[in-house]
């Protein structure tokens, strides 16, 4: 049996593997500059149209950044989660890196018809609104707000946020209010961020970020509250599994990467 | 009991709301120009702050689109897609619109170190690698590449996508070599489209696309392909149902919208 041509490795699938080997193994260090695009086309002997290619999917894949005319910079890993159950904000360590939550806003609304009917409750009843903000030493990274009925969790707009502060929501919901979360309906798309997201992330207008909506209910199926999250679009990675142990799916997910705390 | 203060629906969220039912109801029409934000401002009695607020969550939600400088428009509705099963590109009616399926290319390419490894073939191994692009009669939707070993399907390197393109290639990968996948193990994130992938869907170089990655099962659980798809960021929205029936996330999408077909 013959063959019209002959297949091969593409040279710019070589060169990924490469430099992605250079990044894993310390050659290149998180923030380091690449050389230019045509000192490694030169170094690797191959066209600058394919050393492109190479660069634009590590780009794509988070793996590398490109500064604004300064050059390809190795990014730091991205922040893995697991799209199978929902995550809490608290976060345990990430190699040398502390995540921290920082409740920026407790306010109180009135359910508006689609809220009153996601979370069961009357039209105009009252609801605590609570605007969480994900951190690293150095980053902004996410935003959750969550809307929980105040008869749920009375007083709760009252909640000294500063006093608390080394208190996941989470666990304040369920050690006050016996609310535990055990279900969800939720959504997710890729969004940009608007004005106000941009500045609470330190991020620009426009940026990418994966929006989950959903509502989560408790053990006895009743809707306990409505959660929205906007994670940042180049620090995130979600994983799923279907019809696969979690364990395959552990062994999928680069060991070097942090899952975010789960119920 | 007193409150400090009076609570109620913000402003900006009521407006939401209105503008969402005129959707709906069809007092305003898909690709329709909405009034300018002063005339809507004017319209709602309210400030342009709170206006714009209300026109900056529909458009991040997928229901409005501002032009270039040519005011906003009402969007076609979202199409979704359900996290918890991977979906074929086959898609039957989305109201008028009919989805369908082009294979753009078929090339057979050789196993780098990480395809070998996640397809448990022998580096070097022949791979066959299909490009196939979803779209509907006046728009591209995804990119999809799926990477298939040869050894499973002989001769699929010499497959005439042109013959067979009212059959979709997994109802072809059925068929012909009884590769019915079962699981997957997949990751999802926000990625900016690369030049080559803006060229296929016809969109601007940076627009946003959700990028899943994947390997598909067999029910002998034996890796059969990987895959990698690329779906209009502004166009797909995902659903997922965590510990709940699967009815209940059918009454949480909502009707109007398409679900693509689930294997």
């Amino acid at each position: 049996m013959s063959y019209e041509f002959v297949p091969s490795i593409p040279f710019y699938y070589q060169i990924k593997e490469d430099i992605l080997h250079k990044i894993e193994s310390g050659v290149y260090a998180v923030h380091q500059q690449l050389e230019s695009e045509i000192q490694l086309a030169e170094h690797y002997g191959v066209s600058r149209p394919t050393m492109r290619q190479a660069i634009a999917e590590l780009v794509q894949e988070g793996v590398l950044v490109r500064g604004r005319g300064k050059g390809t910079f190795v990014c730091k890993p991205m922040i893995t989660d697991n799209a199978q159950v929902f995550t809490t904000f608290a976060q345990p360590e990430d190699g040398e890196q502390k995540h921290v939550t920082k409740m920026m806003n407790v306010r109180r609304v009135r359910a508006a018809a689609n809220m009153a009917r996601d979370l069961g409750i009357a039209r105009d009843a009252d609801v605590v609104e609570v605007l969480l903000v994900q951190m690293s030493s150095d980053e902004k990274l996410a935003i959750r707000i969550l809307q929980i009925p105040l008869e749920l969790a009375p007083e709760l707009d009252r909640y000294d946020a500063e006093r608390e502060s080394d208190v996941s929501i989470y666990e304040f919901l369920q050690s006050r209010y016996g609310l535990v979360p055990a279900a969800a309906l939720q959504s997710f798309q890729c969004v940009a961020a608007t004005e106000e997201e941009s500045a609470l992330l330190e991020i620009e207008v426009g940026s990418h970020l994966m929006m989950w909506q959903g509502i989560v209910y408790s053990r006895q199926n009743r809707p306990i509250f409505r959660v929205k999250t906007l994670f940042r679009g180049d620090r995130f990675k979600f994983y799923i599994s279907q019809g696969k142990r979690s364990s395959e799916l552990s062994d999928f997910i680069p060991s070097d990467r942090a899952i975010l705390e789960e119920f």
